[in-house]
Formats: structure tokens, C-alpha cells, sequence
């Protein structure tokens, strides 16, 4: 046996037994050679040798009897454990335009360690133990004046939960739900897939409802006998319509009839150009909706940090999903972002991200003009997509398939999304990651994919 | 109307018509001024007026009707938002034996300010993105080998899964074995409450199991006719048991028969004074136990960074369950993490921090021995804690009560563990967090709230 130095031996040899004992070269049931004989055999004191026997005897490898010596215990056999394998960081395309990305190139890194640092710095001990599971303070405080001033939400900090994402936020509030008796939630059609899955993964049963160019057809809301509605009304996902004025008033209408809860996944609505963003659904009506907002599209995914402000009636419940999973972001992060809008550093990051992103949407839009006329682009100039039709009769997913193959990230709106089988087909593409000319060559390629 | 520098005039204006329309202000209903006059009034350009109505409009505040002039909307009202009040940091004890604390004076700030800064300089742009929900590459590697060297884990990279929390490993577990056919749960009795706090969310039923001073119970699990265990084999909580060899080789024994999942959660392990830990029963039986494992007392619970090694056989319904509720922690986090562990800085600061833990925890067994000699301690030399039984008759409740007036923070085992009501009073208490001079005068004050 080769022992390696700084570790203690008795701990090496406990570990060689281990292995020799879990991979059956020691078999079940047989004799160790006494202390005295193993230590001479590999020139260790014998106490090194007793010891690691009765280590091994407590964790259950060994068992030892007075007078017939030790023996390697009889587990019941759990096979031999496979060979050890690295896991591996996976592959990127080499034109990303798949949707839920942000430039990441232009993540603010510089002032994003400044925060993180002055939070590492400033955090007092104490508060390196639990934290609030609705979020810490300093973040709930910044957070409801960043709503209130840039999305028009009706919110007391206190209301204030903090997510990792908005994925958790849904989660949270489907159990919430749940708890108070709901059973079913609308969900766009077409929208996004996960907000599906959310629903269905808490329980509840997940009701398409369809989606025309006003938004959220709320007339059929009534029929889908819901208890709540999730939804995207300011940049709808994946269409990119915005909902109107008269749907917004007659879907408010509907909740307070019925008593239904309206989820609002404000996903990336920081983002329109030429025009501002329409403000909240909350603000019409803080008690009816739940508004969900994420800094995936803000910042990036990466920092897995989302808010959400339930409507009052719903925070008890939300406090009690949160205290039982322990699922918070951590104290340092909070603090961080906190800082980080407090310094209005988010606001300054947004401003100069709208012009990257009017200018890379633009120059998709012509790119696509140019080599894919028969495409038409569906939606508001919006957020950090947009939903490109295709001729009636394309194969979606065989020109997905072929553009990936050529090395282009795509998403096909079927596969991306709940929706009807029959509406048309469609590729969301994403523009905020890739370079302007990165863009124009992509769209080229896409071209010859549809082809 | 004062307007503040800096902000358009026309987003002040929206701003403040929304105000007055949520309060009541402008009634639903109520005509607002021609936009000619109220820009003439309020000293702006009617342009600023028109599109401030236009945009109000668009957000379902305004109807606009030909020849009727700008109404306010007749939305249904909600009743005036209370005024807002920012959120507090909450306050702390004097003396802190609250047990689940580390001590945070110990964090190694400047190291961990060194993995931070080098995760956030070093991590390429592309990986800003959404990483996999099981765990960055780099970390799922790292712990791999922590747990391979440190705690006797049988384990590849690929099995590893990072979690935010001990609560958020054992709720997807649940969800795992819940859709595989689950419905019954073994939890120890006594035991931490949140382990049946979580398997409750989960939607299982939660059956408590005897521990003696042996360890769980294991002849008793066979009638509790459940589908896992979850436990503390290592030093249970909050007895601070260490299982023995023919009760692990029986639970093993029990679960393999009973094709059980055994859950344990190795929550304190790396402490123990004096000897070293048992190794995991991970490491017996890979294919029936899920091993959890958390930085909480290691380093910080603010740091909201876990493990797992579920067996094989529930690793692709864990991921789906991490798919779909989105939450992993921050991809910088568990990069740094990775590199406080591949640099060894994990393994420095535990020895260190044993040497600490160890000097506290015999200052507090001498000062109840001068100042409680009436208390029995419980369980082995281990952990960040201490079980101190009172006096049969004495009133647990009221003891804490009187000594958390005093300023020192405990729990009662009764209020804080899943328990009998028929076993006997004690108090758990933390001595990580305290100073030693801390401790003693601490435990001075108990005496007084026992007496």
C-alpha cells in the first residue's frame, strides 16, 4: 500500500478498506488479517491498524467477534460502483438566437463586483444566519420603489417576496392557490411552455386559453371555469402582442367577479422601443394580481434573482411554501442587488441596454427582409425576441433541426410553447446575445434552412 | 404640480395621474381637462399632455371616447393602498444558543471574497445563461471529491445535485418518490422539525419513528410500513446519537428487503471532537440512500448552498422536478464554492473551526456542570449543539420563555422537534455563535430561568 503524505495514515488505510470492501475484492464474510500481521505487512503501528478496524467496525464495513478475529461485515451486495466520470460543461451554439437570453456580453461586471464586494463587506456577522425567507430588507425596500417607478406597482415593501426565479415564484403561488381551494389556471395560448409545467407540477390543472392579436381573448376566460390566469399582458410571450386597454379593464372585471387571481409574468417589459412600457396590470389592481418580474432578461439568468408581489390575501400562504423548502436567494446576492438599485445602476444598465437591443432588433428585421420576405414578424417591438411566421405548410421543426445543424439556435414555436397544433408555423428568435453581424450571417443561414 | 429634474415630464405626469386615480382622487368616471388646458395649467407641452393620456389610456386608467372628451376609467375599485412601510431587519438575542448558527465571526471573508471575485472574472459570458439545473460542472466535480475524501461517499460527479437548502434537497426527494409510488415517510422521534415539515408540503404523510440510544429504531420501522426514512445516523438531532454498526447494518438490511429509500441528512458530520465522524451510510449502500449535505454549518446559511447524491434510480425525476421550479443556486456562487473546495479552503477552515467549536463546547458543558449540575447533557461530542435534559417537571415552555427575556436564545425541544409529549423536558442549545466568556455568562442566566 503507497500512502501519500499530510494525510494521516489511519485515515488512508480506513479509505483502502472501504474501497476494497465496497468493490468485493474483499468479499463478504471474510477474515482481516490480524492488527499486528497488517501493520508489519504495510509498516504502520499497529494502533493505526486497530484503530481503522474499529472505525470501520462502527461505520458497519467490519464486524468483530472476541476470539474468531475481524471480518468484512455482510452487507447484503449493491453491485460495484461504475468507473468515476467528469461531468463536462455543455456546448454552445455558435449563433445563439434561442429565446431567454440576454447580451451577455454586456453584463455589467465591473459594477456588479462593486456590489457584491461593499455587501461582503458591510453584511454584519449575525446576518451570515437565516434570513428572512420573504427576502432580506435592504432588497424588499429597493425592489418596491423600482416597481412603483418603473412599472407602475401598487406595493408596500412588505409584500415583497423574493424569488430565484420566476419559475419558483409560479410554483410558490400555484401552492398558495392550491391551499385556499383553487384547482384550475388559464394559461396562454400559444405562451410559454414553463408556465404550464408550473401549474401542472403544483397540482392544478393547466387550461389553454387562446390568444388573438388583442392579447388574452378574456371572453373566453368565463367558459375555462378557472380559479386563476397566468399571462404575460405587456409583451405577450411568445407573440408579442400587447394586451389592449378594453381586454385589461374586462379581464379585471372578470377576476373581481369571480373571485380569480391574475398572475402577471412581467418578464421582459423593461424593454420596448420607441415608445415606453405599458405599466403594470398590478397597479390597476393590486388586490386581484400577483405581478412576477425576473433580472434573467434584465442581467441574466445566471444570478437566478426574481420578485414577486402577491396580492395580501395570498402572503401568508407564500411565507409558509417558502419557510418549508428554505428556498431563498442568498444573503450576499440580495445584498448586492439591493445595492446595485439603490445606486440606480440597474436603471443606467437598462437605458443603455435599450438602445444595444433597438439596434440589434433592427438589424434582424432587415436581415430577415432581405433574405426571408416571405417571413412575417409578429408582435410590438419588444423585449428580447420576436416571433417570425413562417409560409403555411413549412416543417417547423425540420427547419429548426436543419438551422441547428448549420449552427443556429432556434426555438419552433410548437415545440417551445403550449399550443394549438394547428395555428401556423413559427420560430421565435432571439436577438440580444448575438453581435449585429453575428445576426445578419445567422439570418442568412436561416434562410437556407427554410429553403 | 412640482416636477422633479432629471425625470421626463412625461412620465411624472402618468405617474402622478395614476396615483390620483388609484386613491380616488379622480373619480371613475370624472372627465379630465382638454389637454390643451391642463398643459397651459400645469406648465408642459400639450404634446406632453396627449401622450400621457394616450399611454394612460393604453394601460386601462383613461377611456378616451370621439367628441366626449378623456374619462377616467370605471375600473372596479380595491379600496385605497395602505401607506407604505418599509420592511426591518429583526432583531437579535444578547446571548445567541439558538442551535443552526454557526459562528459567523469565523466566515473566512477575505477567501471567500477571493473564489467570489476570481468566479466572477473568470466564468465566460456564455455561461451567464441558464446553467443545468443539477449544478454548475466545476461544483458538481468539487464535492464529488469532498464527499469521496471526507465523508466516505460512493459517488460520480453526474449524481451530484446542488441545492439551496437541506429543506429544498429533501422536498424534491419527495416529489421524486412521490411520483414513483411513495406515500409513507419514517421520520425520528425526536427529530428535526422541518424533515416532517417537508414531507407534509410534499404531500406524503409524515410517521414518527423511535430513537433510542442506539439510534433510530430500526426493529420499529417494519411495522411503520413507509416507503423512506429520513435521518441523522451520524449525530442525531437533536439527541446527538451516533447509530451503531448493527443498527445501520439492519436499517440497510430493512431498506433493501423493503426496496426503502433511506434519506440522511449528514447536516453537522464534519464535527466531531475528539474522533473522527463514522463515515456516510451513503458509502454502505449507494443504490438505497440519498446523502444531503449542507454549507449552513460548515460556513454560513446565508450562502444557501447544498447537495445531494440522490441513487441513480431517482436522478432523472430530481431534475425534473428542478426543471420545472427553476431554483439552483447562482451560477457565480457555486463557481466560487468549486474553487473554495478544489483550492482546499473548505477543508483549512473545518480544521480550524473544530479546534473552535471543540473549546466552546467545553465551556458550556463546564459551565452547566458549575451552574446546572441538575442538567444531564445528551449525546456524543459532536456538532454545533448540545441536548441539556431538565429536571423531570420542569416546565420546558417556560424555562426558554424566561430565558429569552433575558436575552438568551434557545430552544425548547419540545416546541422545536417532531416529539412525544411524554419524554422529558430539555432545552437544545447552539454553541457555535457565543464567545466563551459569552457561554458562561449565558449559561449563568439559564440557571436562573431554570431555577
Amino acid at each position: 500500500m503507497e500512502f501519500r503524505p499530510g494525510v494521516p495514515l489511519r485515515r488512508q488505510l480506513e479509505g483502502a478498506l472501504r474501497v476494497a470492501i465496497r468493490s468485493g475484492r474483499l468479499a463478504p464474510g471474510s477474515v482481516l488479517p490480524p492488527s499486528r500481521d497488517l501493520a508489519d505487512e504495510i509498516g504502520v503501528s499497529r494502533g493505526v491498524v486497530v484503530d481503522s478496524y474499529a472505525q470501520l467496525a462502527t461505520e458497519g464495513y467490519l464486524t468483530a467477534k472476541r476470539g474468531s478475529g475481524t471480518h468484512v461485515a455482510l452487507l447484503p451486495a449493491s453491485g460495484r460502483p461504475p468507473a468515476p466520470r467528469k461531468v463536462r460543461v455543455p456546448e454552445h451554439f455558435r449563433y445563439d438566437l434561442r429565446p431567454g437570453q440576454a447580451d451577455f456580453h454586456a453584463f455589467p461586471r465591473a459594477r456588479w463586483k462593486a456590489s457584491l464586494v461593499r455587501a461582503l463587506r458591510e453584511l454584519p456577522d449575525r446576518r451570515l444566519g437565516y434570513a428572512n425567507h420573504l427576502g432580506v430588507a435592504e432588497l424588499r425596500n429597493a425592489v418596491a420603489g423600482y416597481l412603483a417607478r418603473g412599472r407602475g406597482v401598487v406595493v408596500e415593501p412588505e409584500h415583497v417576496v423574493i424569488c430565484c426565479a420566476t419559475s419558483q415564484a409560479l410554483t410558490v403561488l400555484w401552492q398558495a392557490l392550491r391551499q385556499q381551494g383553487g384547482r384550475r389556471v388559464a394559461v396562454e395560448d400559444p405562451g410559454w411552455r414553463w408556465q404550464r409545467y408550473t401549474v401542472e407540477h403544483a397540482g392544478l390543472e393547466a387550461v389553454p386559453v387562446r390568444v388573438d392579436a388583442d392579447g388574452l381573448v378574456v371572453s373566453e376566460l368565463a367558459a375555462a371555469d378557472v380559479d386563476a390566469v397566468v399571462m404575460t399582458p405587456a409583451h405577450q410571450y411568445p407573440t408579442g402582442v400587447v394586451m389592449t386597454a378594453e381586454r385589461r379593464s374586462a379581464l379585471i372585471t372578470w377576476a373581481r367577479e369571480r373571485r380569480a387571481l391574475i398572475v402577471e409574468d412581467d418578464y421582459d417589459v423593461e424593454y420596448r422601443f420607441g415608445r415606453e412600457p405599458v405599466a403594470s396590470l398590478q397597479g390597476l389592481a393590486p388586490d386581484l394580481v400577483a405581478f412576477v418580474g425576473t433580472t434573467s432578461k434584465t442581467l441574466a439568468p445566471a444570478l437566478r434573482l426574481a420578485w414577486m408581489v402577491p396580492p395580501s390575501h395570498l402572503i401568508d400562504d407564500v411565507e409558509n411554501m417558502l419557510l418549508v423548502t428554505g428556498v431563498t436567494p442568498p444573503t450576499l446576492d440580495q445584498m448586492a442587488m439591493a445595492s446595485f438599485i439603490e445606486d440606480a445602476a440597474l436603471e443606467r444598465h437598462l437605458r443603455s441596454m435599450r438602445r444595444r437591443y433597438r439596434a440589434k432588433r433592427e438589424v434582424l428585421v432587415g436581415a430577415l427582409g432581405t433574405h426571408l420576405p416571405e417571413v412575417r414578424i409578429g408582435g410590438a417591438a419588444a423585449g428580447l425576441h420576436l416571433l417570425a411566421w413562417l409560409p403555411d405548410g413549412t416543417d417547423e421543426h425540420e427547419t429548426a433541426m436543419r438551422a441547428r445543424r448549420s449552427g443556429v439556435g432556434v426555438h419552433e414555436l410548437h415545440r417551445h410553447c403550449t399550443t394549438h397544433a394547428s395555428s401556423s408555423p413559427a420560430l421565435i428568435l432571439g436577438f440580444a446575445l448575438p453581435s449585429e453581424s453575428e445576426l445578419r450571417t445567422a439570418t442568412a443561414l436561416l434562410a437556407e434552412a427554410v429553403a
